[in-house]
């Protein structure tokens, strides 16, 4: 008589226990009065009245769902504002909305990239410390995969220059763990020199970096370029969901003709699309947003480290603070939600050099009081050795 | 000077143009009274009042966007009551729910399978037709993969008993082409005699198949099974947009700990959990939506046979005509859409047999006037030789 098929899961469940790995889902109420520190609203635009009307708005006129892959019945004239909105925003030619930033991530690197002797890119080049989404990406692209120390421009040269043939790098623009920027003038000085395309994810940099929040490939005075491919998330200074892939306009159209994950996935829903939209409209109207993230960031990073805890100065919205094992950092996390601050937390092996951390979102609407407030309740939970 | 790195996008997009695989976007307007025989929205839910409202109110009471991943900020309250209401009519006992169905797929491949001697399964038993998003997650997953001719127990018998060690069968429940449903008590038995576990992709089955539209998996009597999984979309039958994977709670609560497309993904937007929990509560309340999409799908296939063409009797939702051409299908299409009917258009290489086809949905709030307008339509336009 054959075990039942999913035995071994036990087994699994009980390593992932022992090593402190295992998770569970904490589902939170409606209109709980806690300071949110740890999702990617960074804008605080997805509660924004504008915004969630226009995606109730955007629902009741166009349904619910898109009903088909975008290549069928799936494309509104809503996606095709939203595509026109985010381009013209970011400075790019032409853009393409994905159902999630993880599909336009898979999407950019499978279609940009393929095998030896194919024509395109036969070389991919990725940070060590890239998102899972561009990761995935890689394992599922058939071109050869290169890893390159984290943030190392001579690094992706040198990987370049070693290489017959055309390549493309990879790179998030601001790491999510750390929430340090990547050097992406000399990323893409790098490229340039050995004739490689840039293809950097954008989903912390939108909204945060660059004139009025116009993301870090903006900041970086790359917008437009013929070379750079970005990818953005609605999800995070946009408040809503889905992604984009943002660059050449030949690259759009080979992404329509070819890319798995726009081609055989329902197209975004219209209160998604519809929602991003009024959130960039926001945006457009009050930049300040922009600087504001970045200024609350700064403050928590300045009060923080004052008092002498460990971060790094924050390159964009996210404030990753040191703790002293991977225990120490869950109970402060705990301690933290009973003070009615969430935080994030971050432990090995989801954390490149084995530092459990907090990590801190700023947000643009927090008052200097909330975020003095915040900063209080951290350091009165730190523990010993933080 | 090296060339401009996205050049080799220029040959690729001759080569494409020449194999008549050029695809371009058409955003449909609001409120365009084309009869849609070409999308997903099987009961008519998508633009449904009370959908669409409950889309609108998520939006309103959770914000637009989910805010962070599932295990961070990005859980609320109607996402977990969206996994019980979804676990109870499908008959599992846990579900989980993602931002697509495409999300779930790569999820529960990939987590449920791993390389060999590490106790997860080791080879992956894959049907030559399934959807692509399942077989980008065998690309991704460390098991060994087999593809199997479709639609054959036998052949996954013979592959699971020269395995040595744990396996896991996928398939589609219904194929998306030609809509013709997977074996799945003969499929299921085999794997059991094995000892392998099931993976079946009950996409184009929720909502259509089962008791009152409970799905494949419950019309072959395998809900909630110890040794079988499921996955759906909401972006089908429920009228939205996101995925779910259902099967035995300790299977979900592995996917929570080690799916990446979970982990790494921000959480299903609210409008989108909201809507598909009020279609749900409609297809509860109105199990005829379930026998009249198979009504009127019978209809269509016996109408359209009875007048010459070509077309397999439909296990489901999904009818397929045969085309005497890919050109003629194109242009065929093309005259239906220029009559105000919309439907699918498939050629190849996104077909199985190199035969060219109309794909026509069937959806459950069709009047009997608008099917036999439909077939009317499609038959003046039918190309010589279908
Ligand atoms: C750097 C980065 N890229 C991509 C994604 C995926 O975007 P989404 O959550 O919209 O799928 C995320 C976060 O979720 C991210 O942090
Ligand atoms: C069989 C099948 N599985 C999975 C999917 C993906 O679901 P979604 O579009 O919700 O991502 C689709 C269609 O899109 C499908 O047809």
């Amino acid at each position: 008589m054959p075990q039942d098929p999913f035995d071994w899961i036990d087994d699994r469940r009980a390593r992932l226990e022992s090593a402190g790995l295992l998770r569970s889902l904490r589902p939170r109420a409606a209109g709980s009065d806690a300071v949110d520190l740890a999702g990617n609203d960074y804008l605080g635009l997805t509660r924004h009245e504008e915004v969630t009307a226009a995606a109730g708005e955007a629902a009741r006129r166009w349904g619910a769902g898109a009903t088909g892959s975008r290549l069928v019945t799936g494309s509104t004239q809503l996606h095709a504002q939203l595509e026109e909105e985010l381009a013209a925003f970011c400075g790019a030619e032409s853009a393409l909305v994905f159902s999630s930033g993880y599909a336009a991530n898979l999407a950019a690197v499978t279609a940009l990239t393929g095998p030896p002797g194919g024509g395109a890119p036969s070389l991919l080049v990725s940070d060590e410390a890239n998102h899972a989404s561009l990761i995935d990406g890689c394992r599922l692209s058939r071109a050869e995969r290169a890893v390159v120390p984290h943030a190392d421009p001579d690094a992706v040269a040198k990987t370049l220059a070693a290489h017959d043939g055309p390549a493309l790098a990879v790179t998030d623009s601001v790491f999510s763990v750390d929430g340090d920027a990547a050097p992406l003038p000399a990323l893409a000085a790098a490229c340039r020199a050995h004739g490689a395309a840039l293809l950097v994810d954008d989903a912390h940099g939108l909204g945060v970096l660059g004139d009025g929040g116009r993301g870090a490939v903006q900041a970086a005075g790359l917008a437009g370029a013929g070379d750079v491919v970005a990818t953005v998330t609605l999800s995070k200074s946009l408040g809503s969901q889905g992604g984009a892939v943002l660059g050449p306009a030949r690259v759009v159209e080979h992404l329509v003709s070819t890319a798995r994950t726009f081609i055989f996935d329902t197209g975004l829903a219209p209160a998604a699309a519809g929602g991003a939209l009024a959130a960039l409209e926001v945006l457009r109207r009050e930049p300040w947003r922009a600087a504001r993230v970045r200024a609350v960031a700064a403050e928590l990073h300045g009060t923080l480290t004052a008092a002498g805890l460990t971060a790094a100065r924050p390159d964009a919205a996210v404030v990753s603070v040191h703790a002293p094992s991977p225990g120490a950092a869950v109970r402060w996390a705990a301690d933290c939600r009973a003070a009615g601050l969430l935080v994030g937390c971050f432990r090995p092996p989801s954390v490149p050099d084995g530092i459990s951390r907090l990590r801190l979102t700023a947000r643009a609407d927090l008052s200097d009081a909330q975020v003095a407030r915040a900063v209080e309740t951290i350091l009165a939970t730190a523990p010993e050795g933080a």
